[in-house]
């Protein structure tokens, strides 16, 4: 712990600062999700700072790539020289899902990190991140629900996952973790073109960077945060919305004709996930919607999840649809 | 009118089923703001379609260019041509007020459409114009009020704008100007790469296009009209909210912190603006919102518009700053 005690360079207590109040939990213990990458090796090298006795480093390791457990001990290693103790959590990914080999590694790994859900998971996201996320949340066109992108804390399975680093751009972190003296790992997956996030990150960023000006990484963190209020707010006024409008299993399609449009959308993808749904986006929330607005005694919908919505004297009816 | 009586091309049909509920409403006669640019000509073609003796088409003359009245001329003929109504009105922009000749002219060409406000004024905007305004709210990182972009429908000084293209991409609603035989203008601005929106349409537009697929000029609309809708109900919500707050000159500052941030957030704007902020930002948002949320005897907060915002004994207060 020599090089704690050393003064901090301005990085570095950028990111101490940005962790302290992690550590004024109840929580004894703080799980740390640590790749070896410079962000997440900068985190558990400010959470040492802080208090190394209360943190332990998680590295799962997915084996998706040939040396990935050869890194995660070399992670380990580092993790260790901070006087932090540290572990290896190795997971199956299952590459044939469908839903990606991106999204399947990060719920098995989220699933390893929150464990028992004892312990908050630190995990080390910054605001280029975060822009990055609200990028692909506006090219799916979902709104304010997409663009909020990662809360700085939010429940997850049975714990809770915090993103201190969520307010500092990517270039202080990794100077930081240089300040450390550590040896970052860069995964070659962060340079795959084949990854959408790796060319939002080096194809669309410097672009926008170029031509909106050079706080745009910062103006989209703002509207990640005003979205998430807005969001927030008008989520809780549609579930007391949702709660008027439902007749058992149906809902009230003239009452939802009578709601503003920013609860309607709402009430109806509430409902239709609740009704068995599977991911439903804006085109299936807007094709039910149609049987509200647009009513000329059209047919039903069909949403993924096998589940057909018919409209049905006055009211929305969601059954499981007979395969054809 | 012979062009009108032949058969539509799919493009043409397009253009005129989106005028058509402009044809709906009690007023006598429409006002269509003519540039003499493919979009434009398209509508008034399209609205000659529908009832060529409804409709009287206004070119704005700025003289910002050296042919600008010529062009207007032959604008005006073209339009004749198509048996409407036309006619030349010049304006006078001030290059040298600050706020931009972009943001000047197009103040005065409202003013000048708009006239005494009796008769609604149709604008050629299309969803390509609605993506770019999305990316350029974006830029300021301000929230759905930003990312609202433009309205379909809205109160302009006495009178109103409206937006029927909004749902067409530029390239349709161009189709439809040449599937009429009529020669676009393609004003040299529009290639200035001075502008912003220039560089947003030049060189952002097919960056996102290619990054993150062809549907996001779809997507970056659909964002516009959801924040739209969000945003019309917080901002009532937040009407509501600062009624309750008001006391006299002053707000009160405990009740503020006890309300949601997407309510507070909004109340405050709201306020600053009524006292006398001219075009508060953001950050100027965030900085009286610190007097509230982050309260420790700091000092006032200066605001555009030369007024200056305190806490006192638990309200805040705006007062006309004095020059220093």
């Amino acid at each position: 712990m020599l090089m704690a005690r050393r003064a901090l360079s301005p990085s570095q207590l950028a990111v101490v600062q940005a962790v302290r109040p992690c550590f004024d939990g109840p929580e004894r213990g703080l799980v740390i999700g640590c790749s070896g990458g410079a962000d997440s090796l900068a985190l558990v090298a400010a959470c040492a700072n802080v208090d190394a006795s209360r943190v332990l480093a998680v590295v799962v390791e997915h084996g998706l790539q040939a040396d990935s457990l050869r890194i995660a001990d070399a992670t380990v290693e580092a993790v260790r020289g901070l006087g932090v103790a540290a572990e290896v959590r190795s997971v199956h990914v299952d590459t044939t899902s469908g839903e990606g080999v991106e999204a399947a590694a990060r719920r098995e790994r989220l699933v390893a990190l929150v464990g028992d859900g004892k312990r908050p998971v630190l995990l080390g996201h910054t605001l280029d991140d975060q822009a990055e996320t609200v990028l692909l949340g506006l090219a799916r066109g979902s709104g304010a629900a997409s663009l909020q992108a990662m809360a700085p804390s939010t429940p997850h399975l049975a714990g809770r996952l915090v993103r201190p680093l969520l307010g500092l751009r990517r270039s202080q972190v990794r100077q930081a973790c240089l300040d450390w003296g550590l040896m970052p790992w860069d995964d070659p997956m962060n340079l795959d073109p084949a990854y959408l996030r790796v060319r939002v990150r080096h194809e669309l960023l410097p672009v926008l960077d170029d031509v909106l000006g050079p706080g745009v990484v910062e103006a989209l963190g703002r509207t990640a945060t005003l979205a998430r209020h807005d969001n927030d707010l008008l989520e809780r006024l549609a579930a007391d919305a949702q709660r008027d409008l439902v007749r058992g299993d149906s809902l009230d399609a003239v009452g939802l004709l009578h709601l503003y449009p920013a609860l309607r959308g709402r009430v109806l993808r509430r409902w239709m996930i609740e009704r068995g749904a599977q991911a439903p986006t804006m085109a299936h929330v807007q094709g039910v919607a149609a049987l509200v607005e647009n009513w000329h005694g059209q047919g039903g919908v069909d949403l993924p999840g096998g589940v057909r919505v018919h409209r049905i004297q006055g009211a929305l009816v969601a059954r499981s649809g007979d395969p054809e």
